[in-house]
């Protein structure tokens, strides 16, 4: 132990100077090492920001973000979803994850930057709620398993009407962050699908579809149960997702035997593995879509004074006044007027000469004026009712609740809250209150319908959930921790653009504005579930109280039979009549 | 309250489907939206990522990114760093943060792409331990001074031997991730920092040396003192620098006052509201500079096969062998031999072709080889005794000690530990404890020698002193908590790459090694501390227990007086003597 410690002395002496010193720099040695970093470069450096820093959470990353680009990818193209997520072990630590839609294909030329080139994408620029938002998520991936396998992304892909379909294989190369194609191949639909399922991989229906994209990436992983594995992941994807149809595989290598010595007769090396297999379909409940968000421009309200000048410079309206009202939402003609008349501005002012020299009495008028909250057709809640019955679906209860908040806004973009409630198994419970054994509540996090599992602690949901008085509404509580109790609880944010806490999108930052949210419909979940705990303990105490009572009713009988001088057949029908009277009246005993 | 959330109802129907949803996509729709997303882009758009999420936070971090930058030119150049950190509120909400330092300078072509130019810099591409590593920082907290006032950052610099400074002003152009040059002029070198003094900056004693660097950022920010803020910092800074000297002044406009209604004659609006100044010099405790870190070459067992492929496909050895020598430390000619062998290649082969077709032998191989730990010459560690040195000079406390662990590898990167620790009045704690009211522990994180402010939950340096069991080492520790007590812990992670958890650099990433040797410091420091607070509890004890006797020897001695007859002067003498008698003693009387 003392081997690699200092000795027990407080404080050794200090290292010894070395005596090879490395040359100071000056400012010209140091600007010839001055070099641009390839932003792939960074994330391969810092790839656990993207949720790779361990082989577990490898795969799980790996599959989220291809569903995540298949459920948008049919949802824009308004094609119910119908996903095969296949997870296929191939070595001790090595893994092939294929993942196949039913989507509306992708144009080949896109096919390469979309699959190995970091920032590259349509949903980043668009004020729109999508899963997707970074155009990271499916290259880092397809670089992750480079990294660690040197194989290469394959993807095959057609397009709805197209005659042929592609079958690509990319790399990135990661110095300069600009795809590599190894391969590209004009096929035939069905002969390139049954060739991918000859890889092990199972694709599910999509084949009958006559469209759709099946990436396969091969990754050092590690597959292990839980509430963080791939098997959660795609379980509470289906919860979210009602419209959504998957089929998971999951299919293991035999565990390695213990170690016996065996006869060398057994030994017999030809004959391949017998895969544990594990096969799951989650069958979409209803066939309608969700509906399709609209994009939107920004709000004003949440544009800081340099983006507004940036955007004046931008501008194609000729004057202030149209540049207002064209470029950002909620800003009418009359409204634009209004705003450059309180800046002291000209409406027919150029924008650009605005951007200039008067934005911050501009800013100041915007921050003054009243203004209608963002439109909220940019957002596509789950709703209260698909929530509650997403729920029942899913968790034995006895209570369901659902609060879908009005939308919001934190720094102009537009979002809503919705949380999901269920209560279950009062009675066993009862008695782990007494012995002080709760459980935390379990909670379910959302963000665009895709379930985060990382980070927990990281996340404003988790912070918001804690922040709540849940003793106010009948739980217990440990200070600064999740409530205790038989609950399942769910809150999902919805956004243009939801802040994750990094790049690897498992946490949401904790804007004031969001927490704020979270907590009033928190909260109004948490009333609603005190009602019916406060009724179930009112219950309970009166039917206890009516057992009491009920216990004395004979004695009572005979008393009154003594007393009155009753026969007994006047006794039997007092105590009936008594016992008549109490089922009845159902007083409030308490 | 019932305004914004939905109807008493458990569950509201379903929202009405809108009546004009957007048009559906096609491949070919996608196609056409799909672009290429700036680094600039994605970061202000993720500016909580950089540590610019609140106003508060965004000051510290600017002060940060600065410091840093000047503390690592200084030490690259071997000049002993001097440096004035200064912040001036402007406005409300508006904040000037103006550092100047005494380093080498920047060479004027390299200013706009250092400061407006986000992924660029000379210390990411290198195994070399340094505060920055990222080439992001400084550009960040510029672009978000853009993005919240539209001002430019104003950099003034003089290259040691140069006749003249440079003074720019740079913006950076978000969409392209470019610099864009507002202002540049040559400029003296004294006259233009009396310049930056007269924009009401202080800029310390760095105008008495020919060379340095100034630049400032106007931002939206907000100062509020505590543990986060740029006070604790650049104190903090001053703990793990002791060759540092730093100058500190926060200027603050005066609190508006109550309103209460003046008299008109009173309000006099010519004269300047007069700034509430903070001022504090850190000077250095010693002129060695800590040892300059060597650059080394990444270690063999670090390497992923993708990038061990990739690194034979770059290499500019002709052969086998002799790449494995060049491009890996720890690697002799001998070695890289019998890594061939074991491989079972040819040490002549090409290694462009065995990155190709063997690269999984090769990797297996050097992975099957014990190789020396990297060298440890590319950390420069704080030192036990720095550490120890630092802690008293800052917290007055009864029991240091320090222990700085021998590097380590994670991921290929060597790191090293070190844990500092003081413990402090102990006769209060004493009565803190029987109440029940200890408080936590105060826990401080340093990478790299920069003080960690921010996410502590997130850190792996908090994870990893939680995990530790503190109450075998005498302290009281709640479960999953902090451990509590009059301690005061320090951490610190020295590595080539320090991997954190988000770009703000605010907290590390949990890799089991680091973990590891994290909780090897910890246990060794709590074993020392144990130590102390036995020997401390002994000794209490047995003062406790001889005042005990000492209350009995009165009477003992009249006791032998009555029984054995002893005159008034003899019991005296016996009471001295059995009082001699117990001082010297010091008997164990538990």
């Amino acid at each position: 132990m003392k081997k690699k410690s200092a000795p027990q002395a407080d404080a050794a002496p200090a290292p010894k100077p070395r005596k090879k010193t490395p040359r100071a720099e000056t400012a010209e040695s140091m600007a010839s090492r001055q070099r641009e970093i390839a932003v792939s470069e960074f994330f391969l450096k810092n790839r656990h920001l993207l949720g790779f820093d361990s082989p577990r959470r490898a795969l799980l990353t790996a599959v989220k973000e291809a569903v995540d680009n298949s459920l948008d990818a049919c949802e824009e193209a308004g094609i119910v979803p119908e996903i095969a997520v296949d997870v296929q072990q191939i070595a001790e630590s090595r893994f092939r994850v294929t993942v196949t839609d039913n989507g509306p294909g992708i144009v080949k030329a896109q096919i390469p930057k979309i699959f190995a080139k970091l920032l590259y994408g349509s949903k980043f620029h668009r004020l729109r709620m999508s899963r997707g938002q970074q155009g990271i998520g499916i290259s880092a991936a397809g670089m992750y398993g480079q990294l660690t396998t040197g194989a290469a992304t394959r993807i095959l892909s057609k397009v709805k009407n197209a005659k042929a379909a592609h079958s690509l294989a990319v790399q990135i190369d990661t110095k300069s962050n600009k795809p590599v194609i190894l391969s590209d191949e004009e096929v035939d639909w069905r002969p390139a699908f049954q060739a991918v399922e000859e890889t092990g991989a199972s694709v599910g229906e999509a084949a009958v579809y006559a469209h759709g994209t099946s990436v396969a990436i091969e990754m050092e992983a590690q597959y292990q149960r839980g509430k963080q594995s791939v098997d959660e992941f795609v379980k509470q994807c289906a919860i979210v997702n009602p419209h959504l149809t998957l089929h998971y595989r999951l299919a293991l290598l035999p565990k390695p035997e213990p170690r016996v010595q065996k006869p060398e007769a057994e030994k017999t090396e030809s004959r391949p593995p017998q895969m544990e297999e594990h096969r799951v379909s989650y069958v979409r409940a209803l066939k309608d879509m969700p509906v399709i968000p609209r994009e939107i421009m920004p709000h004003p309200h949440g544009v800081e004074l340099g983006l507004l000048m940036q955007m004046l410079k931008d501008t194609e309206a000729r004057t202030l006044r149209s540049a207002l009202a064209s470029d950002f939402s909620r800003v009418s003609d009359q409204t634009a007027l209004q705003i450059c008349e309180r800046a002291g501005l000209n409406p027919k002012a150029n924008p650009t000469r605005v951007a200039h020299q008067e934005a911050e009495s501009l800013y100041r008028a915007i921050q003054e004026t009243k203004l209608m909250r963002p439109p909220t057709d940019c957002l596509s809640p789950i709703g209260e009712a698909q929530i509650v019955a997403g729920l029942q679906k899913e968790i034995k209860a006895d209570f369901y609740t659902a609060v879908t908040r009005e939308p919001e806004v934190y720094r102009g973009n537009p979002f809503q809250i919705e949380v999901g409630l269920a209560y279950a198994r009062p009675e066993e419970t009862k008695a782990a209150e007494d012995m002080g054994q709760e459980e935390p509540i379990r909670l379910l996090r959302f963000a665009n319908r895709v379930p985060l599992l990382y980070q927990p602690g990281a996340c404003a949901i988790t912070k918001a959930v804690i922040g709540v008085n849940w003793k106010a509404y009948g739980l217990n509580q440990p200070k600064g921790a999740l409530p205790l109790g038989p609950l399942v609880l769910m809150v999902h944010m919805a956004s243009v653009w939801v802040p994750f806490t990094s790049e690897s999108k498992d946490a949401v930052a904790s804007y004031e504005e969001i927490l704020a949210e979270m907590t009033l419909a928190l909260q109004e979940c948490g009333r609603r579930l005190s009602v019916f705990l406060n009724k179930r303990r009112r219950d309970m105490e009166a039917a206890r109280k009516r057992s009491y009572i009920e216990l004395y009713i004979p004695h009572l009988a005979l008393g009154l039979k003594d007393i009155l001088g009753f026969s007994d057949t006047e006794k039997a029908r007092v105590e009936r009549e008594l016992k008549n009277m109490l089922e009845k009246t159902h007083v409030e005993v308490g």
